[in-house]
Parts: C-alpha cells; structure tokens; sequence
C-alpha cells in the first residue's frame, strides 16, 4: 500500500532522549524531567468537579462546532481581563486543542504550495503540519540581539503568504513587547501576509505580561489553548480568534474537519476560567523554579540563555560546550540523571549547539536536577571528555 | 485578510433545518428529532465512574500520541471479539473521533491534487475533508439494486488514488456482505487503489453483522469510534487500523497533528469496552426502534426505503412525493413537528429526492414522531399541495 511524500514528516528528537529515559527508570534509575512540555498539575480542581456534575447530569453529546456558547463567551472576556481587549464572543472558535487550531488556520488560509514563515529556533510541529497540509515551511533563522524572535529585516525579500510567530516562544521563553510585535504585523500587513499568532503561553509571564496580537489588530489569527496556564494538556482543547469575515468559513471547516471539539473538556476549560486562585498558584511555583533555575543554570556552566520572560523554559547556548546536542543530552541523562532537551527539534541547524530546560515541575525537582546538573559539570570540567567525536 | 479556496467547503443543508427546529422549539412548539446523527444516551455509567475515579486520581497530561496502550490492547482484543481477527495492537492507532482518523488517513495516503472516490450517497464530510487537505473527491453514484454502495463495475475507468467506503452507510444503514466487500477490495488491489474502510456504525447490526475490512485485508485503513455503538459523541474518540508498515509514518503525524487524543476520553473509552450489556440494552433500543420505523414508515407513505441493515437510519427515495427535498423536510418539520433531514448533503443530485430518518433517540419520541408523520401524510394527500413550485 502507498504512502504519501508530504505524510513523511520528521521524527522528534526528543522522543529519543524520552524513552533513553523511560528505559533507565525501568531499570531503577531515577531521573528528574526537564524535558517535559507541560505542567505537573491537573486540571484545577473546581474545574474536574464541575465535569464530575456533568457527568452525572447529561449525556455529553456533539456540541456546535465553534464549542459552548458560554465558553465562548468566557473566553472573549479573558481579553478583556487580560488585555483590556473587548472581542466580540462570535470570533472565538473552541478547538480541539492548538493542533487544531493550525489544522484550521491554515487550511482556512493557504493554498497548497504556499510558503510560510516560521521563526527558528520553533515549536517543530508548525513545521511538520505545514508540510502535511502540502504547505512549504520557510524557516527564518533569528538572532540572540532579537531575543531570538524574528524582526521584519529578517522578513525582507522572503516571499511566504503567511508567517506564525509565537510569544512567548518554545524553547525560547521570550516574548516580543507590544512595538516589536507592531512591527511585525504591520510588514505583514504590508505584503499581504497573514498572520498567525500563537500564544499559548500566555499567563505564563513573570515579569511583565505579554502582548496579544489582538491588542494590535483583528487582521490575524489568534491561537491558544488551556494547556498550559490552565494545566489541561490531556483534555485536548483551546482556542483562536479570527477575523470577523472568516468566521463563517472557519465554521465549515470545523463542522466537518472536527464535528465538536470534547464537550466533557469544554465543561472543564469553562469552569477553569474561574479558577484564578489555583492557576495563580500555578504560576507562583513556576516563578519560584525559573528563579531557581536563573541563579542554579549559569552556576553549572550553562551561563549563555535566552531571556526567559514567559512560559516555562530557558533555552541555552552551549555551543562552548559541544557540537552535539543529542549526544551531550544522552550524556546528561546517563550521568547527571536529568532529562533534557537537545535543540535539534528546534532548530535544525544550530539546535546541534542548543538545549532547551523545562521547570514545568515541582520546586522540589528543580532544586535536585540544578543540584545534579552542577556536580556533573563540575566532573565534566576536571575530566573533560568532550569534542566533537563523541556520538 | 486573504482566506484559501480549499477552505471553501459547501455549508451543511441540515443545518438550516436544525436551525428551523431549534426556533419553533424557542417559540414553545415539542419537535421530535429523527434528524439528528447520534444517541441520546451518555456513555455507559462504569465508563464514567471510571473517569471520576481517574480524575480524582491523576493529572491527565498527554499520552503517547498513538493512546494508552491498555486502550490499544482493548481495541484489538474487540477484533477478537467481535470478527475472529487477531490483531497485532501496535496498528491500532487512537484517534480523536474519525474525524482526526479521516485527516490522518488522508494526509498519510495521499498527495495534493490525488482523486479520491467516494460512494454517493455518503456521509458529507469525507467530500468537504478531502477539499480542505487539497484533495479531489470524486462521487460515484450508486444504485438501488446494489443496496446504495459501490460495486466494482461503478469503478471501472475512474481514475482514484483511493476509495472510501462505509458499512453500515450513512445515509442508507446498508450494509456490504463479506463477498461485495471483498470484490471491492480485491479490485482496488489490483488498480493500486488505497482502500479506506469507514466501519463507525459496526456493532449496530440487527439481522447478520458487519462485515470488517480486516477479515480481508491487512492492506486497508480501517477507520472506527466510540461515538455511535459506545454512545460517546461528544467525547471524540475513535480509532484507526493500518498496515504494519504505515504506523511509524501515522504515528509521526499524529504526534505533530494532534500530540494525542483527550487523555480522559480514552479512558472513558477503555472503560466503555467492558459495558456489555448496557450497549446491548441500548442496541436493544434502536431494534425496538427500527421495526417501529419499518413498520411505521411505509404505512405514512414512505415505502421505497434502502434495506436498512444497520446503524440507527432509514433512508427513503420520496420521488414520488417531491423534488425538493428541503422544502418537504421544511414541510414536514413546521406542519407535522418532526426534524427530518433532506438528502441533499449526502448526494448533491439524487438527494433532492431523498430524506433521512434517524431512529436513535428513545422509542417513545419513535411512537409519537410516526404517529404525526402518519397523520402529517394522510392529511397532505387529503390536501394536495405539493409540487415543483413550493420553495
């Protein structure tokens, strides 16, 4: 039987260093994760409790397919909670998580064949849609001095119909403030390039919050999810804000791309919006590991990071240390104990010289992964044993 | 903003009769629904403890983007079960309902600009899913003679890259015995045609059982779900069954497009597996059901029904009484209280001369829907009004 060339995406790389993982634990080894993309904690528990009622109560059949009408609703007063933003609840279409989100914008946005920009280093998977959608991802490399997010002179000259941009970024944490991310709109807007917005770890912030897309514009997409701020992973459901002109052609393709997104999860995310006390809670022990991690990171060596305004990540540049981020990961996770990242997902190119740091977890893990991360570092520098020879 | 042709997809017809309903229902008038796709019973009540348990007891975060394994196990184990297959659980991959089967099945197969075949009459969406991943559908009208499904004759010079087919059919309930599909899969074997099974109305069977893809061919997408045998719409799982060799490319995709299915739906779903006798209870229903409806149908005047050998629908040819489907549909709903569906979203040409009935909710709203029907009919033939002229 076939197979198609644009269902050849790439493998993750990370999936390599995950089950090197899983494998040592099995044989008895523990390992502390910071190589894990998402939070620790469920969902919040007034939110499971109001699903548990549901449950009891009704049948949790197909909603419409934009999702609830009072999550909707919900959702629009976030922005204006959030961003003193008024939306009009009729351009908030629930998904079934970001993924779908992406396989909704960018069927509602491009032709097959169009070329669209991306930041690297990136969430790999805009890539990897991208391509199965037979759309052409169009790599933009980014530069430290722009907190490795994209700026319009990179822009210059790439021809692309769309661009997505992500503040705060995976793996980078950093976020664009409110003229960069101007600027950014407005040479898209310029050229006729649409532009897609992730923000899905919005609320995720530490020093100052960061900036919606729709504090600048309705001409763009606006993708999130209860992911992350929310801690609701597994229940697969976000959202997007759309112009008004396209809610209707958004409409149609959910109806038949998706039907509903889960109705037990629109119950939860709905009760989740309320729970501000827990979810702040949340963000305070992240708050606690990321200063943590910014005081324990540069004392083990890994000094050259990326500014780490938002979500949960710090992102460094090890190029002092190696040209193999697979192999230096590999060598972390077997003698350090802490999983972690290589950039290679990332950034195809200069991922080889980058690892990405997770402190989505316990206080209690940071402390102990910082902890293992310096004495092996500290070994690693009496003994040096590496180079670019090593796999 | 720009917005692509291939999201163009045709508005679902059904809608505007829903719509209707949903309005006299506002306005205080009782509707029956036999227009409506799925149970009106919850999952089954183990499956939701289950859940309960689950939730007081974990975090819910991802799972591996083919499912939790035990599900994978559980689901083979039903080929077991249900059709003397063995079947080898690393090809079962989880999905987030058939919806997200349909996109990944269509993104692993097939090329832009592929033709994809598809029975007319057929569920909507498959059209409307293939136009938005640049894909062609390609309709092939089906005859009565042959139970409204494709033969290989129907196939003979269409040029495909693949073939859709589903058994029980929606809109029909007809059903392939083992010799027709087998034909049908032996001649897109022979042409290099990827074969897509649609099997989602499996386990609502009424005389002999559906016949799966499976028994034949291991070289076959077989596509299935929680949402219509295990009474789990809105939770948006299913699954799907590939070749050996295509569950590393599937997987990839999965993993980019969706990460993974709702973590709590698939252990609802897991759970739902051993409800036995409550989802025969409930099949029990839809028999109870269909024989009011055979029986009741033709007596209103509806007697030139497909043979209605599964899932929860009648379909019936009304040429005699109209060529204006959604104008009798409207008919019958504003005069006689009861939401049908028209045949236009399953067949764009024949279907204006065709009305679904569906008999999945309880026998009571069964009883009293016939009962107007009748009274609707007889009354109508009292009073012809109809005609080529009536919008």
């Amino acid at each position: 039987m076939k197979s198609s060339r644009r269902g050849d995406v790439d493998p993750f790389i990370v999936m390599d260093v995950m089950e090197d993982a899983r494998r040592l634990e099995a044989a008895g080894r523990h390992i502390i994760h910071m190589e894990v993309g998402q939070p620790g904690t469920p969902a919040p528990e007034a939110a499971r409790a109001a699903l548990a009622r549901s449950m009891a109560a009704g049948s949790l059949g197909y909603t419409v397919a934009l999702g609830l009408p009072e999550l909707r609703a919900g959702i629009a007063d976030l922005y204006r909670r959030w961003y003193g933003v008024e939306l009009d609840p009729a351009r908030v279409v629930v998904t079934s998580g970001s993924s779908a989100a992406f396989l909704l914008a960018f069927t509602a946005l491009f032709e097959a064949g169009d070329r669209v920009g991306l930041g690297e280093p990136g969430y790999p998977s805009y890539r990897q849609i991208l391509r199965a959608l037979s759309l052409q991802p169009v790599g933009i490399p980014t530069r430290a001095e722009n907190r490795l997010q994209p700026v319009p002179e990179d822009l210059a000259g790439v021809e692309m119909a769309g661009l997505i941009v992500a503040s705060p970024g995976n793996p980078t944490g950093t976020m664009l403030d409110h003229a960069a991310l101007e600027g950014l709109i407005g040479h898209c807007a310029g050229r006729g390039i649409s532009f897609v917005s992730d923000e899905i770890y919005h609320g995720l912030h530490y020093d100052g919050r960061a900036v919606s897309a729709l504090e600048i514009t309705d001409e763009a997409y606006v993708i999130n999810s209860f992911s992350k701020y929310f801690s609701m992973t597994g229940w697969r459901v976000g959202w997007m804000v759309v112009p008004e002109a396209h809610v209707r052609k958004v409409e149609r393709l959910a109806q038949n791309m998706f039907i509903c997104p889960p109705h037990a999860s629109q119950i939860v995310a709905l009760a989740a919006l309320d729970c501000v006390d827990e979810l702040e809670a949340n963000r305070a022990t992240y708050a606690a590991n990321r200063a943590l991690m910014l005081e324990g990171l540069p004392r083990a060596g890994f000094a050259r990071i990326a500014p780490p305004d938002g979500a949960f990540y710090v992102y460094a540049d090890v190029s002092d240390l190696t040209t193999d981020s697979l192999g230096f990961a590999r060598e972390i996770l077997h003698e350090a104990g802490v999983a972690v990242t290589p950039g290679l997902d990332f950034d195809p190119v200069r991922g080889r010289q980058t690892l990405r740091f997770s402190y989505a977890r316990g206080t209690a893990d940071i402390v102990e992964g910082l902890a293992r991360l310096q004495a092996f570092m500290a070994s690693r520098r009496e003994e040096p044993r590496g180079g670019i020879a090593r796999g």
